[in-house]
């Protein structure tokens, strides 16, 4: 035993210093950064592990709209609420919370690890070289796609590709691209962010452009707010399918060749013998 | 209010009989078939509609491989067990059970809409023309290209596309145009069941496919029970990902060009600017 521990020369001492440096199990002192997916709203809808690590949390950073999905279960908390396209702002003020100890929530919809927080969030810990100083957990969830695909019967059943139409940091060259070869090695197609009040015209490119590869009586599945309050779905085809409401709170699936609908279902064959 | 009703001519007489109707809510003799998704296995990652939907049940139907994650939930219950590729089998089973009455719990891992049992039991809705006879819920799960990514960092931040090695069901030469197509509209890319005893050449075919349009440098994340007891996880390169162990209990993550690898994690930037 050390006997110039400045803490004391009791085992027992020794342990809770230990502890506290948050090599064993990161639960004092040093900080923690929960990467949090919700799932796509409905608490039934979160895993276990999501709940328990808000609980856990004493900082909440997110977009307002989604910790409003939350808030029930942070209203007692330290809450830094912001608004949309602040992705990098939040990452380095979740970060830099982190690294002065505290335990931090971001919280994502869906899967934080699908167009969510948990690659700006790396980035920014990187950024601020803070691999060292804070313990980083992504926690999963239920992504949109399945969330979506689940209300709609069994699209997604077979290969599937997923594409956001959003072009604020992607060209739109190699979004179209995306599509058209899922598109022609007959993916199945979620599309999410599929338009917006400032963005219309991209949707209709892309019906265009799957229009060139696969019948326009192919199943579309147009579903809003998937597994939360408000969810709205319906079947279309992909030659009428504009002709419904879409918006950012919308996911659509494309069917590939096999994919019919039934009784209000849209199903993807996986090609069992029956 | 009609004075012809068999049922008798009180209002709550009625209500009672609409109830046990099942067409209100289903909770009186009408069947039911809730198809589950697990997600990847840990307890703390099954979403809380999952837990209850199991506990609702009355007759557990499942792979056994499956249904060992769930043994404590499931003890009391009537359950029927069966071995891989029975999938038509089981589906057939719960629907009939369904249209018996009973309450039916179909289980399966990850999601069930994503290489479950959804699709499968909802043809077999179909086929036995059930439509009408049985209340049917799909409970969406993480998925293990989530569950993988999250035990990875951050690979699947952009556009990705997710293929099934197994060519059981789907023809190889399909499955590889699938692969080609999504490598060069530079997806990001998930392969589920790489690689089984039985089936080893498919992979190295992939691989040598994958290195046609990419660098051998591009990052491969290799997750071996995702989420679940046993995780293991390695980053290696499209050169080398071969001379890691891969089962069918494995889920490949293949960056697209804009992947790296820093202090262990996998990230693919979405193009935040900082």
């Amino acid at each position: 035993m050390r006997t110039d521990s400045p803490i004391g020369s009791s085992p027992g001492a020794i342990a809770i210093e230990e502890k506290g440096s948050g090599i064993s199990d990161g639960s004092f002192s040093r900080g923690t950064l929960a990467i949090i997916g919700l799932g796509p709203g409905n608490r039934d809808q979160m895993t276990g592990r999501a709940l328990q690590a808000i609980e856990e949390s004493d900082i909440i950073v997110g977009y307002h709209t989604y910790l409003k999905l939350v808030e029930d279960l942070i209203a007692h908390k330290d809450v830094r609420a912001s608004g949309m396209r602040k992705e990098v702002d939040r990452a380095y003020l979740a970060v830099d919370l982190a690294i002065e100890g505290h335990k931090v929530a971001v919280i994502s919809s869906g899967d934080p690890g699908v167009y969510g927080m948990a690659g700006v969030i790396l980035e920014a810990v990187q950024l601020r070289q803070a691999q060292e100083k804070v313990n980083v957990e992504v926690i999963p969830g239920v992504t949109s796609a399945t969330a979506a695909a689940a209300a709609l019967g069994a699209p997604l059943m077979h290969d599937f590709a997923i594409i956001s139409l959003s072009d604020l940091l992607t060209p739109w060259d190699l979004i179209l691209r995306r599509v058209e070869n899922a598109a022609t090695a007959d993916f199945v197609i979620a599309l999410y962010n599929p338009k917006s009040t400032k963005r219309v015209h991209q949707i209709e490119e892309v019906q265009q452009l799957l229009l060139k590869h696969r019948p326009a009586s192919t199943p579309v599945g147009i579903v809003r707010n998937a597994r939360r309050a408000g969810e709205e779905k319906t079947v279309s085809t992909l030659g009428e399918f504009l002709n419904h409401d879409i918006d950012m709170f919308t996911v659509l699936i494309i069917g590939n060749s096999q994919t019919y609908t039934k009784d209000g279902w849209m199903i993807t064959p996986r090609g069992y013998r029956w």
